[in-house]
């Protein structure tokens, strides 16, 4: 669908929400005169179907000197080893998202996701169970489920556990590493490189005493900035580098190279998140404008696209900018060379 | 006032500001001169009058099994019992709001609202009292005040109690339900349905064991979505049912229906807002863009409108996305059908 | 560099960041020529200079009582005492903002900018110690260093310490009063009133049983407005006005005046802010647009820019809403008259 230059935004996602509605109306009927006639099943017809195939894992994310946090990740099927955040899922609006689930943890656990307009057999929530429509996405432990979503919106969106089994709420499995982004590209978006950034608390299955209670993408080193600059007056360069890409989580680009970084709060207190020396333009939330004094908030859940091009080569420091989270270690590196 | 459809937003509310005080200054002279002349009182002319008349009582709202919150809530004259929240007044730029409120509390209570452009009489405020000024409108046990507002801005706003007389603090009177919302609609404004959830902190006046910390429109279910699909695992559906609407939230709609959702944070931590499956467009903050990942972010006294328009039957829950206040409690449901 | 009326401003800022790099490169290569024909040092041409001196020292900020913070603050060189905030530093884009920064406190501070698109030199961080470049810009007592802004953003930013030197935090350290405003006008930006208010906790260094948790710039009144009407109540209105300006900071402005009233969370937890009787369009943020129901949420670090014009004169409350905080101690008054 296209529309008219000057025509609001807010007019433009009305349209397209109502043209939804009829396609989906039209569809509907298709699919019954479909099932009427043959029984047929699917036809996906041109729509490109995008597959992902995750399991749900446990795996540490070790922090060296003994600390260790026992994860649980949805992890890619075929690769080695969970991670937190989980793989992040891409597609483009028009295309059907289809993603299989295999829990091989000892509670039930489902894939919810911020996508909207998807059906509630997709849902991946308590209400699957109590309308006993997609029971099933409340997948039992050893289980399968299958999810499917027609893409009808681009930008970001996330996905995370929606059971209380186990911890006996949904935060605590949600804390336990159980969470991950979707990239919905726009059809004519022209291709970018997109980093994601999760913020949160850690979960509560950890080992050792110097556990971060507060990370970005899995890492946090206690102490923060100020613990970095400590460990190099007490033992040199090479004690911070040991640290880099293990409590300091690191991304390495060029100066002018542009980058969509995505960042969301998936823990339960308020966030906030600044990197140094570059300008913050929202493209997720304020439709490319500028968060005032490149500080982008977060509340528990809300996220954003910030493009970042960095104009200056150096160790730019990124981090919470409640600071004591922050202090706390909620910090990492943007290295930025020439 | 009418300005060409390509003035910048910024600009077009700078002049309206503007020419209001014009008006305002007109206005004043003119009264002046009719004081001078007659003493004539007010002559409202062709400005419709929205009139309200409220009343501060006491009110339970139960939550079965002896759980109790003795609130205090502003009721409409004329109807049975008090509501938390309460009864949204909606009006029309142009129009002057006057609203009455009578105040059968046994501690001092005002009515204080987020409208614009009003004149100090009618803040509801200790500035009422210290200036001198409108003194009234901090209204005495068994007393009563009206006050008036000429609405010059489209969009959401709500009142509150501005007293600390009783509790000691402003703050313990307001999550005591003293708060509801009000929505005034631009001149030209489309009809829609409208609906507001107020998300915060119940009050501390309680009885029982199973009171729900946080609560969206005075109601909460200890325990959550899982505490629900427990409830349905040992009792089956119909106990479910049960509390819906009791201690879960229920809002009714179709496939394709609009809703203007207003969603306030009258409490005093950190809330968010996300719902299943629909598109979180903001038209009253992001002038119709959309909240990344469908979480609106709501700081302490935040708003904002969400036009919302499913696309798919279901039970779609709708809940705090600090996932522990959902965990204790903060969960509705819309309840969507064909 | 100047755009069509018409291009988008993500689109905008994106040239210019562009454009900035061809500028950077250019220059670069000029000022290495430079260097081997002449050794010439820095030509600054024709482009405008913007010089402070700051000294960071130590201030008393007085409650009356015998309560009293002995906070830390950036002073004006010249002026006799430091305040909370420090002053503020206004330049317009284009322009190169020079800070020199004398420390005269016993531990290491620094000058860190929420800026963009400065080199690592002029970062004020523990990225500066541990990189090895621009290590002076950690200051230590006794110490100065000299940071410098090429200007190419327009809106508001802030400057604070970056050290976590004396209290072991970076948090405590700028909490105990080492921050301050940046106002970065655009080239053709109409003159303008500007009023900054940063919110925040107080630092550690306090003396006196009658200490606000949380503070207005660097003011704050334990009882907050339910104290000040207690106040007027027993002791009248002239115990009332002896607060003002003391613990109660005092904005006096005409009706019809327009300001822009940035404000600043430099605190750990969330705020927000609400002025009665005035609309809050967002400058800085929501490209002129309102904040539904005149409350700007504040994340830690996050900030706006409010264009304010009163329409009505009177005592007008402004105040967290975070109504607690509002309760203890974080209101402040626009006095507006005709």
């Amino acid at each position: 669908m296209s529309f008219p230059a000057d025509m609001p935004i807010r007019e433009q996602r009305r349209l397209a929400i109502l043209s939804f509605l009829v396609i989906a109306a039209v569809a509907a009927i298709a699919a019954f005169v479909g099932v009427l006639a043959l029984n047929g099943g699917t036809h996906a017809g041109a729509q490109t179907v995008r597959e992902y195939s995750l399991e749900i894992v446990p795996a540490d994310i070790n922090y060296g000197g003994g600390n260790v946090w026992h994860a649980w990740t949805y992890k890619l099927a075929g690769t080695e080893t969970g991670t937190v955040p989980g793989p992040t899922l891409t597609a483009t609006v028009g295309e059907k998202l289809v993603v299989h689930v295999k829990n091989n943890l000892p509670h039930v656990h489902s894939f919810h996701t911020h996508l909207s307009n998807y059906s509630l057999e997709n849902d991946g929530s308590q209400m699957n169970v109590i309308s006993g429509i997609g029971a099933g996405a409340m997948i039992p432990p050893g289980g399968s489920y299958t999810y499917e979503f027609d893409l009808t919106e681009p930008g970001l969106a996330f996905y995370h556990d929606h059971s209380g089994d186990g911890g006996g709420t949904i935060s605590a499995n949600i804390h336990q590493g159980l969470y991950g982004a979707i990239i919905v590209k726009a059809k004519d978006e022209p291709a970018v490189r997109d980093e994601v950034i999760f913020m949160g608390e850690i979960g509560s299955e950890t080992e050792g005493k110097e556990i971060p209670t507060y990370i970005m993408n899995g890492r946090g080193v206690p102490g923060g900035e100020h613990g970095l600059e400590h460990l190099f007056h007490e033992k040199g360069y090479d004690a911070v580098a040991a640290q880099l890409g293990v409590t300091v989580p690191v991304i390495a680009a060029k100066v002018g190279e542009e980058m969509h970084v995505h960042v969301i709060n998936i823990g339960d207190v308020i966030h906030s998140f600044h990197a140094h020396s570059v300008t913050h333009l929202s493209t997720g939330t304020l439709d490319g404008a500028n968060w005032s004094a490149q500080v982008l908030p977060l509340a528990p859940g809300q996220s954003d696209t910030l493009q970042f091009t960095f104009t200056h080569p150096g160790l730019w420091l990124f981090h919470c900018h409640v600071v004591q989270h922050a202090d706390a270690g909620m910090i990492g590196i943007f290295n930025i060379t020439q």
